[in-house]
């Protein structure tokens, strides 16, 4: 179904192939992961996934699509030759190095950029990848109880992302989703503050986000807490980012836009005047890739189906007081959403 | 100066500017390395570090060259505009999209590959780079004592490389410079065998490699180990990959090429007759990225020169039997090689 959609771009574009290249792309497609990479080449007819010889028996045993092996560049590109792509689709991000390669090595004349399709199809989750990423979400949430347990006065934020990490991967995970965040005081006014040796100090505001990678999938969450007990100032944002966290995950349903989603979220926080504190777009999709489609912002209008995984992650970020973030990855299901990360939330 | 190189090849190639969007090259030239990426524009008078507005702290903080953020995609291009870029040099993995980019949005007609002037910049470590990279080695060498410490009969491969992966981290360690193998077994023939659920059982080969991320720089270290005692199989081919990683050690220095030190290694363990199981390069340049250059094999001829950075690691692999290999990174010094991971190599 997934290189059926392939060829029907092939057919309506009128091309001679496509050719993908990218990993998370060839491992949607194919079934297998070569860590060298390899190249997947749909035809009008056919499909051939071309890897490294270093890589060949593990992509035989993972791949979906009949695997060959080349020696090196000239050789792939002998084999693509032979195929005669006159006309060829590739992703967006295929280099110009390889494009140049294409039309001296292999002929091709014309390009054109599947990533459309590609993205249509990645975007909705099938129940199958829906249940992976609800066991990456499960390593999350029991990698943020520990984080929160040991949050303290004097801790660096360097241990509690060790302590954090280790329970991650003795659960199953490959390895942490992304660099994990843990912004203590004034870094947690940074939307981007990874772990660093500073020390947590009573009452600073510390922002936890982290996810975890399980079998290709990637999960999402921030939690905010404080070391001790939060001031007046900390409990109203907190508050304010919390409303407008919960708002964001009641309203997400099928047939809203990402845009339209992304207002609701922001009006929360505006309409308490902290508008200008909310930085970053309210979410983003998750899956194969930490940050995939929809984008929840004012730039995409894409209409949430069923099968869509997101972030809902609103913030406010005050310089050098700090911030707050509170954050979830949710499936949007038939009639509503339903949160796939479920550490508690009311934490300050 | 090394912008001042870029400057030359502008000159040289009779640019307009040169466009640099890798992060580890805008590392290399600014200093600095925004989480969601920025654009070094070099022209034959001025540079200019523009980055996304999340980052304009982050980078103003951090960059040696000036910084100015721009808001969205479009705002981006019509910053390039300004600057008339009729031909411009990029590196060779821009991609296709960020191509017709330029040419349409920016008004760019023709491009250059900047690829090898980077390379012979990158490929030379400063002194200050070096002493980075020896405590990123510091680092990967106390994990590994930690890892021969936890192999044993009974524990899960991921288990050891929790283990090991906290150490780092407590260590100063931003990450692991990659996915950590722990391949016991039958798993030790494969080269790529990223620790899984496994249990290590007794008398079996166990492949330890491992690096830790320190301040934007790598490091990598391989050792093999028995859980038990070694038979006499398993050691002989243990002595053979030893005397080979050795010999590639002593031979390295300055003016030899890497195709030179690849053949001197290679041909160690062709004369015991495991030349077949010898499946992969003896080495490969760490910098800022694991894999840089020169690479140590048949297809590079690069001469060898004081302050390159390079990985020493033959191997034999028996498919069902198991495998072996230990690897150091080592730095070329005036009239030799100097190992920068010094975990010892005596361990069957």
């Amino acid at each position: 179904m997934r290189i059926e959609r392939l060829k029907e771009f092939i057919a309506e574009k009128e091309l001679d192939g496509i050719l993908i290249t990218y990993k998370p792309n060839l491992f949607y497609f194919t079934g297998s992961a070569p860590v060298l990479g390899g190249y997947l080449l749909v035809t009008p007819d056919e499909e051939l996934f071309l890897v490294p010889q270093l890589e060949y028996e593990e992509a035989k045993e993972n791949s979906r699509v009949p695997v060959e092996y080349f020696k090196k560049g000239a050789d792939l590109y002998e084999k693509l030759k032979a195929f005669n792509l006159k006309r060829l689709g590739i992703e967006g991000r295929t280099s110009y190095s390889s494009v140049q390669s294409l039309k001296e090595k292999v002929g091709v004349e014309e390009f054109a950029v599947v990533d459309d399709v590609i993205k249509e199809l990645r975007m909705v989750k099938t129940p199958e990848e829906i249940e992976v990423i609800k066991r990456a979400c499960q390593i999350a949430d029991k990698a943020m109880l520990v984080a929160i347990e040991e949050v303290r006065e004097g801790v660096r934020e360097r241990e509690v992302a060790a302590k954090m990490e280790y329970v991650m991967k003795m659960e199953g995970a490959e390895k942490t989703a992304f660099d994990t965040i843990i912004a203590s005081g004034w870094r947690s006014a940074l939307p981007h503050g990874i772990a660093s040796d500073k020390r947590i100090e009573r009452g600073e505001l510390v922002v936890i986000d982290e996810g975890a990678l399980f079998n290709h999938y990637h999960s999402d969450i921030t939690r905010t807490v404080v070391a001790g007990s939060p001031n007046e100032k900390q409990r109203e944002i907190y508050e304010i980012v919390l409303e407008a966290q919960k708002k964001g995950v009641e309203e997400a349903r099928p047939g809203i836009t990402a845009k339209e989603l992304d207002t609701i979220v922001r009006d929360v926080i505006a309409e308490y005047g902290y508008g200008d504190y909310f930085i970053h777009s309210t979410g983003h999709g998750v899956g194969l890739e930490i940050h995939e489609w929809p984008g929840i912002n004012q730039n995409d209008e894409t209409v949430l189906k069923p099968g869509m995984v997101i972030t809902i992650e609103p913030g406010i970020y005050i310089p050098k007081f700090g911030g707050v973030r509170i954050e979830d990855t949710i499936v949007i299901t038939e009639n509503g959403a339903e949160r796939l990360t479920k550490t508690e939330r009311e934490l300050i």
